[in-house]
C-alpha cells in the first residue's frame, strides 16, 4: 500500500461541514463516495482540520492508503472526475512515507477571514465574506491582535461544550490584519485551533474595531477564560482554511 | 403616481434569468413578488436589459409607478426586506420624471466578462468566472477587439432565432481587455446588444487568444454575417451587467 497526501480546495457553502454525518451533505462524505467509485473501497480518512458548515478551504489536507498500482496522477484525476458539481477540487496528490499523518504530522495551520464593510456588498459575496455595517478602526484591531498573539488560555474563544474538559491552551504564532478597499483580511496562524476559535477572535476584534469595546475589555476577555466575556461568533461565510504546514 | 427608477444588483446563479416565466425562479419574478408584498399591487416593470440564466448584475435598472405616498427610501427598504435570500439587492431608488423609461431612455450599457485561466481555479469562482485551460495572448485578443469596435452587422454574434428577422446592426463603443493575474477581464460598452452577443464575442476572442484562430478568420467572421463563422457562446458564469447609462 502507498500513503497518499491529498490537498483539496472546496466551496463549503452547500455543505454541512467537512466531517461525514449520515443524512447530511458533507465534504468528507462526497470524497469518500468518489474514492469508493474509483477504488471500490471503503476507507478512513485522516484529516488536518475539520471545517464547519459554510467554511471554505484552499488547502485542506487528508491522507489515506491506496493500492500499489495507483499513481499520484491517477488518484488526482480519478477523484476529480467523480467529484461532480465543481464544488470540491483535488489540487495535489503526493505519495508520502508511511509515518505521515495529515493531522498529527501538521506543524501548523493558516486560516483567513474576510470581513467586508460595504453596506451594499454585492450579493455574490454573501457566502464568501462576512459583512458588517460598522466602519472599523484598523489600528485598534491591530492593537487587539497583539494581545492575542502568543501562548494563552483561549477558553473564552471556543464554543466547545463545557462538559467536555479539554486543554484550551493554544499558541497563536501570528495574527495580521490588512485592509483592501472595503475588505478587512485577518490572517491567523497557529499550531492548532479550538472549535470556532478563529470566528470568535474575529467577532471579538470586530467589537474593538467598531468602538463598542476597548483593549482593556479584550485583555480581560482573555484573562477571564469564560466564553461570555469575549465577542460573538462571526458568520462562517468569510472563513477559509488556507494552508496546513508540515 | 410617481415614476421610480430602481438600480438592482444580483447573483444570477440560482435564477433562470431576469424575465418572469411561470414555473421558473427568475429575478423579475422575485422582485414582482416583493412589490406585491409591499404595495399589494400587480405591476409591470420596464427593464433596461434582460439577463440570461446564470448572468449577474451590478447595475440592472428597471422602473415602475408607485403611489404618491411612497418615498425613495421606503421603496428601497420595503423591497429589500422582502427580497429574501440575499441574492437580490436594491442599491438605489430615484424618483424620475414621467418620461423616463429604463429601456428606451438608456444611452448605453456596460457588460463585463471575467475569464479565468487557472487550471486549478478555486471552486468558489465556478459561478462567477468563465474558465479556460488555454493560456491566452492578450495582445492578439486586443487586436481582435479593435476589429469588433465600431458599427457592424453582428449577425454572426447572436443566437437569435433565424425566423425572427431583426436588425443585427450594432455599434460597439469600446472593448477593453486587461489581465489581472489569472483573470482576463473584458469590458464592453454599446448602446444596445443582441442576444448572447457579449458571450459570443468573448468566445470568439478566446479562439484568437489561444491561437486556434487568427485575425483574418475574425475579420471574416464579422463579414460573413453567419452564426457558424464566429466562435462558441462562452459560459454565462463570468458575465456581469455592470451599468446602464442614461
Amino acid at each position: 500500500m502507498k500513503n497518499m497526501k491529498i490537498t483539496v480546495a472546496y466551496d463549503g457553502t452547500n455543505y454541512y461541514g467537512w466531517q461525514k454525518q449520515d443524512g447530511y451533505r458533507t465534504v468528507e462524505g462526497s470524497i469518500l463516495r468518489a474514492i469508493d467509485k474509483v477504488m471500490h473501497r471503503d476507507v478512513r480518512l485522516a484529516t488536518a482540520g475539520r471545517t464547519d458548515k459554510g467554511v471554505h478551504a484552499y488547502g485542506q489536507v487528508f491522507n489515506f492508503q491506496v493500492a500499489d498500482n495507483y499513481t499520484e496522477d491517477n488518484v488526482r484525476r480519478g477523484l476529480n472526475s467523480f467529484l461532480t458539481g465543481d464544488e470540491i477540487l483535488i489540487t495535489k496528490v503526493e505519495e508520502v512515507d508511511d509515518y505521515f499523518h495529515s493531522r498529527f504530522s501538521a506543524k501548523g495551520k493558516h486560516y483567513r477571514y474576510i470581513l467586508n464593510t460595504d453596506r451594499l456588498m454585492h450579493p455574490m459575496y454573501r457566502n464568501y465574506k462576512g459583512n458588517t455595517i460598522h466602519s472599523l478602526d484598523l489600528e485598534k484591531m491591530r492593537e487587539g491582535a497583539k494581545l492575542l498573539v502568543g501562548h494563552h488560555d483561549f477558553q473564552s474563544f471556543t464554543n466547545s461544550k463545557p462538559d467536555e474538559p479539554i486543554n484550551t491552551m493554544r499558541t497563536i504564532d501570528s495574527l495580521e490584519i490588512v485592509q483592501d478597499g472595503d475588505d478587512f483580511i485577518f490572517d491567523i496562524k497557529a499550531e492548532s485551533f479550538l472549535r470556532n476559535m478563529v470566528r470568535i477572535i474575529v467577532g471579538t476584534l470586530h467589537e474593538v474595531g467598531r468602538g463598542k469595546r476597548d483593549l482593556v475589555w479584550l485583555e480581560n476577555a482573555i484573562k477571564k477564560a469564560d466564553r461570555t466575556s469575549a465577542g460573538p461568533t462571526i458568520s462562517a461565510a468569510g472563513l477559509y482554511l488556507i494552508e496546513v504546514y508540515y
